[in-house]
């Protein structure tokens, strides 16, 4: 499995990804799931998928070859706004559906695959988009500043309970953590380390590319913050009043 | 869906359930998942149900008209002790299964069921089990105190970062409380009012049996404060060594 999250606030993007992938418990690897597409000064783009590795490689590979879209073949370093690049990410689920779809269906395998696309072009503010196994996809608005995919529920309380669009980007960078940190202690599936993608409004660049393991100081401290917060919480409210 | 957790504490069992049922977002009823037999001074036992309604309600009436075991017609009034209580458990849902399961499997519905039954009897401590659909169980432990049954993730990781078996049972209510909540503002098929079965080791009576909607001031507190600690916690951790 796979948890990605990316958070659309004011202040820019976050987009932060898991690397674990397993075929079953007994055969665990270490894949990104987390790309990215820079032109500074014109667009910056993060590209962060869940599902059957096999099928999300596949249209990572499509979008770098080029992928075509109303008639013309293009790459995501090409696309004229984040809509089209979401349309084009979807025509690249679609192309992989087609040529690998039969074959998979015919061996009982689902077409599994997610991703989210997030990023500025030009003047357009920053853009979130969640594109599903169909090639269709939603986008995050003020009211649902983050969209998951992969392993989303252990971490979604934490986003819904305190994640607002106006949450400062620094302050969304933590959450996003905790989120992740939530899902890693809860599920064997979802693996460190985890690659962040921060793009901060109107930089059109990347602001913060990080790969975090157990030995980066920043998440070593937003998880022991965090638990010895919630330990702190919990025993200072009060007992029920029954008690 | 539901979602029920029970605790298996040193002073205790929490257990705790919601109340909603939904065939559809369209067909939403509330029914108690919670049930108790309490024979004073002797015995004292919850049992908590998730999955399929006519199942599940099916599984409590056998128990109350009485399970075979052993070649005995018995009900949990009856059982010597948790381990034999498990047992009925477990054999009434496959009396269940042996009656409906045939047609259920006929028109493609699954026999979809799980329990949690804990509680003490005479001089044994408190003991906590998950009852599978096919009638075969697990027990809680000191180093897993706690199981979880319906939709068991949104709650799950306040329990593995905070819960252990000599955590008081109060602070264990708290918990309960909070792993609910979480459950309850992050998915629409759980819902207000839950039901609260409180158990003190040795004391074979019910302790707090409770029924808590949106007015109960007890769960208010909680779900306030700990939304408040949340929101304190993730401002107070250090912003991103790199911003």
């Amino acid at each position: 499995m796979t948890y990605c999250v990316g958070l659309c606030l004011e202040q820019g993007l976050v987009m932060l990804g898991d690397t674990r992938t397993n075929a079953g418990v007994d055969n665990i690897s270490t894949f990104s799931k987390l790309q990215r597409v820079e032109v500074p000064g014109e667009r910056v783009i993060g590209l962060a998928t869940a599902g059957n590795l096999a099928i999300t490689q596949a249209v990572w590979g499509h979008l770098q070859e080029g992928v075509f879209l109303d008639g013309q073949r293009l790459r995501l370093p090409d696309v004229l706004n984040m809509f089209q690049a979401a349309r084009l990410v979807g025509a690249a689920v679609r192309a992989v559906f087609a040529a690998d779809g039969p074959t998979l269906s015919a061996q009982g395998i689902g077409f599994d695959c997610s991703l989210l696309v997030g990023g500025q072009i030009g003047e357009e503010p920053p853009r979130l988009f969640l594109i599903y196994a169909a090639g269709n996809f939603i986008e995050a608005t003020a009211d649902t500043p983050f969209l998951q995919i992969g392993e989303h529920k252990y971490g979604k309380p934490i986003l819904d309970r305190v994640l607002t669009y106006d949450t400062p980007i620094a302050d969304g960078v933590k959450l996003a953590l905790v989120s992740m940190d939530s899902t890693l202690r809860s599920n064997l599936t979802v693996g460190l380390p985890i690659d962040l993608l921060e793009v901060k409004r109107d930089e059109l660049r990347v602001h913060q590319w990080r790969r975090m393991g157990e030995d980066d100081p920043y998440f070593a401290a937003v998880r022991q913050g965090w638990s010895e917060a919630l330990r702190h919480a919990y025993m200072v409210m009060p007992a029920p009043d029954w008690a």
